[in-house]
């Protein structure tokens, strides 16, 4: 809106006041620009992000009303928590509502976020709060007495197990429908990597009848309205990096839950930059999350996993996709060490799930990917979300050499995920990193470390500009 | 820019990421804001803020770069704060150069001013924030041994007692170079009200000259460069609606202090909808404030002042102004209780600037006020700053009336500053209230409680509405 309109004026509006905007018989709160007289805006217009124009409904030329937003009360809540005040339920609900209407402005929701870190969320917060955050979103039900799930806690590069972990449980006759999310600051999510091999943009009518015939599904989780909350979370402590034990496990939770998962088996990476970064840390969360869980009567079983290097030899969208077909069809040179891990973890599904005595699920899980089980049922599950198809294949390819002899000592998970977006991942399904080396291989001076995946010369040039300045993304010892 | 530009694809920006500007030899920092084709943008092409523009000091057509924003060190001791580390005076430095160079987010500002909220500053940290605070910005220096200045702790409608202040003081050859804000929330500041008397707006070159000439000035502070942190952090912590004690002695003092001044009066008003609200924790704020000035070499004297209604009768920037002349020229009918005020205030400055002996400095604020020193004082520092004018008078004024018999019980401080912004003040120089009863009146039905004054019937019309259906503005008890 103009600085000189008479509501601003007259309302005392400024720059990022918190506006309602009322027209077309809904209304919205958004944070006010200002502008001069540019010649654009009249005196009596207001200009409207592409967000609000849908979220109201309206056409250009209709009346639309701006006053100041309503005093947010559930704000009182977090004054209290700040000064070191434990909040109930109906306080924490109604934190959780303001926020998923939008309500909260960034100030707001760094300093909610901010408070449970300081005092850190204690178990009954962090239960209240995963309830809350269940309320306010859309839940999934189904018609089967356990339906499995699988979460990884903090991401590694390359580690890509899920499409492999549902194939094989759901071979085996158990529920597992599967949403997931894209990559936000990694250079791919497992929506993303799935969405080279099928469709993942269901819907929920879509996502049931799948699940239905196949037992299970690969979808991406933004197209159905799951724990809202959790993504306006998560974006502010991303900005923070601030990670807290009660929000993660509430994130976590709050999505399991309302996706209707009876039995969660939740892999916890553990190594020196990974996000858990010891044993103990790894254990307490897995107590916590064990705890809250069961309250909500949901069966969980935490992994611990070795956290140090990238899985699999893929690094973005579509190169992962193909290590994961290279497991499944039992390739040649299929990546052992994503194998294993997502046998792992499908392995503790089907003991958690019923269908494998305690301590065989894993020689099961083996077992179903070895006999091409697994395979089919993952065809099927691609045909039935749309289709299967090939991942593209990136035209430029370009390795990075070891600059002398040596032993691999240690591998920047941080810096490989950066150069394999400078290389255009996610965006670009076909570009990323293949690893050609792993954590103690002997290297020769000369010899690919690994390989530089991008669809545009721009990009490639981006990315070797990156890793040229920076040394130690892999180190060598000699 | 375009969310599908070469440059957000390949370096993987997204809405909101924090990009680093660099063009015509300068750069900044700035958030993304990205826009689909819209005909507007080319794939080449940055679209800049008027702020942004400025900064640069770039032409249409220039060229640019734009780059992700580098890692900001200093949100690694934001974030050993939220986790219970106390700060030491190299990581406050740090963090205080970031904030002032832009580089830190809402989200950023408003976590490390929760985690100071959460786990409140010590005296230590309150003392390096605040020589962090001042070292950033620049410093005012002056041929005086002793140098005074005022301040008010929470403001109080109608509060004007600055002007009378300083001209009483500078009668007595105390030296005491005054700059204050506009209005941000209020309907008046000092800068605004005494605008309206004489222009405020003056550089340091000016200021220096108008203090050497008449020993005190009262200008707009924003026209220097006194620490440029605290309205940072002063905007973020109105947005939480979170004010702690540390943050409010590190934003009164630093700006004292790079005011180049040696003592401080602070008036520190209670009452039951004023900042401070009890006399216990108006003691506390003084011993700390106290302690924390010393270190620095500056004497404070704070003062516990009635903080129940407003002072004098106007409200807003002109109607203050009237209040002030009145006092100063000692008219019939002046408002006693701002005249008192002034002279307690003043009387406390003479005090321990040396011009008065303990006890007697109320009296000879009172003297100089009678005698009409105070008012010649007035008008030279009026002269000096560029010539004294008349402030404006409102063309509509509409009495608000009892609607019943009763006394005075009660007057709600923020429903009469929201009355008077609405009807226009401080833009509006001449809008605003004229109160026309105190605590304690006993008034008859239809009699007028106050006068709003606007300069348009559209604003006369929104305070009017306002004022109908809000009921408890002034409490009248039968």
């Amino acid at each position: 809106m103009r600085t000189d309109c008479h509501v601003c004026r007259s309302e005392g509006l400024s720059a990022r006041s918190q506006v309602l905007v009322s027209g077309g018989g809904r209304e919205l709160q958004a944070t006010l620009f200002q502008v001069e007289d540019d010649g654009q805006l009249a005196l009596d217009e207001v200009g409207l992000s592409e967000t609000a124009w849908e979220m109201l409904g309206i056409a250009e030329g209709a009346e639309a009303r701006v006053t100041h937003a309503p005093a947010i009360e559930s704000l009182a809540s977090v004054r209290r928590r700040i000064y070191g005040n434990r909040l109930d339920a109906p306080a924490l609900t109604g934190i959780v509502q303001d926020v998923v209407a939008g309500r909260y402005t960034d100030v707001h929701l760094a300093a909610f976020l901010t408070a449970s870190a300081a005092l850190p969320l204690d178990e009954n917060e962090t239960a209240d709060l995963t309830g809350a955050m269940i309320a306010v979103g859309d839940r999934l039900q189904w018609d089967a007495s356990v339906v499995v799930d699988k979460h990884c806690v903090g991401g590694l590069p390359g580690n890509r197990t899920t499409p492999i972990v549902v194939a094989i449980v759901a071979s085996n006759g158990l529920v597992m429908p599967k949403t997931s999310s894209r990559a936000i600051t990694s250079p791919a999510g497992t929506a993303d990597t799935m969405e080279t091999l099928a469709p993942v943009d269901l819907d929920i009518a879509t996502l049931k009848r799948v699940v239905e015939t196949e037992g299970g599904c690969i979808a991406w989780g933004g197209a159905v309205h799951l724990s809202p909350a959790d993504d306006i979370f998560v974006r502010v402590e991303r900005e923070l990096d601030v990670d807290t034990e009660g929000q993660l496990i509430a994130s976590v939770l709050s999505k399991k839950i309302s996706a209707g998962s009876t039995h969660v088996v939740i892999d916890i990476p553990v190594g020196p930059t990974a996000k858990v970064r010891s044993e103990d840390a790894a254990s307490h969360l897995a107590t916590r999350i064990t705890a809250v869980a069961s309250r909500f009567g949901l069966a969980t079983r935490c992994l611990q996993t070795d956290g140090s290097q990238p899985i699999g030899r893929g690094i973005g969208p579509a190169l992962e996709a193909f290590d994961v077909l290279a497991v499944l069809r039992n390739s040649p040179g299929a990546p052992d060490d994503l194998r294993r891990r997502a046998a792992v973890l499908a392995g503790a599904a089907l003991e958690i799930g019923g269908k494998a005595e305690s301590g065989k699920g894993f020689a099961l899980a083996l077992e179903t990917l070895a006999d091409g089980r697994a395979w089919k049922k993952f065809e099927a599950i691609c045909e039935a979300q749309g289709g299967m198809r090939a991942p593209p294949k990136a035209i430029h390819v370009h390795p990075l050499t070891a600059p002398h002899t040596g032993r691999v000592a240690q591998i920047n998970n941080r810096k490989l995920s950066r150069l394999a977006k400078l290389a255009g991942a996610p965006t670009a399904k076909a570009a990323g990193i293949h690893m050609e080396v792993r954590l103690g291989d002997e290297i020769n001076r000369g010899q690919p470390l690994l390989h530089i995946h991008a669809e545009t010369t721009g990009e490639l040039a981006y990315a070797l500009d990156y890793a040229a300045r920076t040394g130690d993304i892999i180190d060598l010892e000699t």
